[in-house]
């Protein structure tokens, strides 16, 4: 198992060019946040802004479109319950999530299966928590594109079957190349399943033991996928991110709000850029 | 009366052990704020999420959803109208805290009587504000659950029939005796009453005098329940922090606003943990 | 006219007392802000709770409650158009104002005629922005209370007949012995005309020139008789106040918000007790 | 081509004369932010407010009325769906502005002609986004006033008929002869065309290529003209300040926030101010 340290930030995190526009930066959809976890769907948008996506759309509960814009102008929103303009929306971007707090009800599922069918082999689909339930308890076919899974390994019992007192490297890298894409496995040192190799972050800290940990991840690799070209190194180098800006903020905090994480963002990959 | 110092908390706040994840710090559910007060509840919730409990749900009225989510994107939510919901929610919970801007007509102890139903005698459950008044004026049944009580001193008289001028230590001991549970007597030096031992608080300051101090107390009480295992020093670690984080920002300040004590606790928890 | 300078702040603003609570400190509650004005009572409420109220009541147009909340927590909400409410809370206030972004159709006069007839002769009433003018096109009887006026001078002509050009120290004093209560005329070098005495204030900044600035002052005038017994003094530290802070931020700004002002009110106090 | 630099900074922001007051700085209405984009509207309307304009109200979609008094209770908020309401607080208008997330459908056109059916030749009229866009599609007839576009490239390719890889000085220029007014050209290096003269803007950095950095810049232009007498040298100015900022918390940032933009104006626009 590779290790994931600071180099893949140099390595990823490239200077901007000056003659970039937004448009060099991706554009990037976040489905989720049902009435009961809008507080995901908005941790995880701000993941995809302050990594520097060049457009966010939040497509989510009408409920969620207040909150979601008090903590984010910067994110377009769309309500999960107009279909022809999800649509529309996801056919336009780079990357689509799915899953931050979307819940794994029928209504859940319905969204899912509308964005599964949409998506195409030349966009990336990260998957992630009740999205990842939901595929699993529902046997649901996953679409053609590039995958990125980020399941908990409760979550990643589910999908792949390995119960987790038995997730070792071994039985997860054939689950990998049965199911497919990337799959980021959350635990206090993440583990990256690639086809090619398998990486453990060495960043991360138990203040980091809180709801929205994982929203907030996703929101950040999500961006990191529409910014940077080589899309295993943009996923190694944002769970390191997001985690080594974890242990900076524990330096002086018993516990670290995952919001707070994203706010360090600029600063923290400023500090890396090559 | 024994003194609340500062050793309660190195006592009580355990450095984080490495392989923690967010199942480990507790799931905690605040019930309250009604249209009216839908402040009170954002506040306690602020103290139960800043002070680093794993998992946080704000169970209160719809109108509050939007700026709960302001606040803290962190926390779920749920309607407390959506009694079937409510119900499934609290049975999942190690703590469950009722009271903050809950009001005090019909509609207010429906829902509290259907927390009461739902829980068990291994969960917590703190009752606070209006919930401490319902109690005692409508002279509703205690559940058989781990109680803990953070009435001011009217609210401590409605429940304990002692008035205020009559609040000794004997009397407030032996009315804890016959109600049970932990009392925490809300005052300029706040007293703890426990079944073995009766504590007054070294902190706190004037600066506190202003709504919403009680409910953001409730919420760091909870938050501390959920992650400490010993639940006395847990509540009085929990009334020492408050007021020590008042009495620091009173440094500089005329009046500490209540959300002030929760945005500090990271710090705060971080500079006394051992 | 006397110059209201920096000693009015040790005179008034006293250093709490050890036992004291929130009810030590005022009740206030802020009639105001309609649909369109809602950001006026955000404002207003800002002042009043920052200035340290004991407890604070927003008596404002239900589209306002989210944002409200969004901004202070610390605030409780109701419904200006649930009368039988409003009334009751009005019955229990040291302190109401009444007009930040009231507006001035048949529907805010309603209101505050509501409050002009539930109001009683030792409360404090505040009457601000398109209360005056209300006042003073419609004929409006006042009611006994303690009353204080805040007028910028279009507002003033309204309510005492003096064209801007002419309100000489002399007419504006025989005007407010005639109207009653005190009169705090807005203006770069604010004036306030009490019973027995008309001061000057010697604070104040172009960078204060915009939207807002008075609705926080009524808020901040409301904090501060609702917790300093002298009514007169009360007001002049008030309105030195407002202006002594905008005068620091201008320091290094070109324009100062409202809402800046009332976030740096707690620490301004505290240099300034005695 | 003139170089925008640093010297239109003392040229147009004045020192403020002492007692001006809020209506000296101008009153602007910024039109824009349907249901999805109501992001837009808030960060246009943070431009206009932080950089000192008078009195600003946003007019725009009912459900974003909460998250902009979130941001900014500064501004005052109208629905564009009330027709005559619209009207009557355009009238009174220095400036207005539209276009900042209003979107391309029937509905908002018809907002849009309402504006234009409205406007007078003396006042200021920015054309922003989507607006740009409709003009171009539906031929829509300009109204006499004065006029300022901010268009990107594709948007200018839309309005002056000259494909992006054509946009030479020499045909700008003969294309804003014909349309009228100012023509604010963005990209890495923004352009303005004016009736004398054409510029080029010599700050700005490619951490502003994220979505959001357009509104914010039809606000802060907004500001500048309702505030400073000479139209030409007040949207150079807010050109170049607006990236200025940029360049400045680029030093420390790898993508810039628009709304970091504004809340750093008043200190900007005090450092260069004379």
């Amino acid at each position: 198992m590779k290790k994931i340290d600071k180099s893949i930030l140099t390595k990823t995190i490239r200077i901007r060019p000056k003659n970039s526009f937004k448009g060099t930066y991706g554009k990037i959809a976040l489905v989720g946040g049902n009435e009961n976890f809008g507080g995901a769907i908005i941790m995880s948008s701000l993941g995809a802004v302050y990594s520097g996506a060049g457009l966010t759309t939040t497509i989510t509960d009408p409920t969620n479109q207040s909150s979601l814009h008090a903590w984010l102008p910067e994110a377009m929103f769309a309500d999960y319950n107009d279909t022809d303009q999800m649509v529309q929306l996801i056919k336009s971007m780079k990357v689509i999530t799915i899953g931050s707090g979307l819940g794994t009800d029928d209504h859940s599922c319905e969204i899912m299966e509308t964005v599964f069918d949409t998506v195409t082999p030349d966009q990336i689909l990260l998957i992630d928590g009740s999205a990842i339930t939901m595929v699993a308890e529902r046997g649901l076919k996953l679409p053609d594109a590039k995958l990125i899974f980020t399941p908990h390994q409760m979550e990643w019992q589910r999908l792949s079957g390995i119960k987790m007192a038995d997730q070792t490297e071994e039985r997860n890298k054939a689950a990998r190349d049965k199911i497919g894409g990337i799959v980021v496995l959350k635990s206090d040192r993440t583990e990256v399943y690639t086809p090619d190799e398998v990486y453990q972050n060495t960043t991360g800290t138990p203040a980091q033991a809180t709801g929205g940990m994982g929203d907030t991840l996703a929101g950040i690799i999500g961006g990191f996928v529409a910014q940077f070209d080589n899309e295993v190194d943009a996923v190694l180098a944002a769970v390191y991110s997001h985690s080594a800006i974890a242990d900076e903020l524990a330096n002086t905090q018993y516990v670290v709000l995952p919001h707070q994480i994203s706010k360090r963002l600029p600063q923290f990959m400023h500090e890396h850029e090559a």
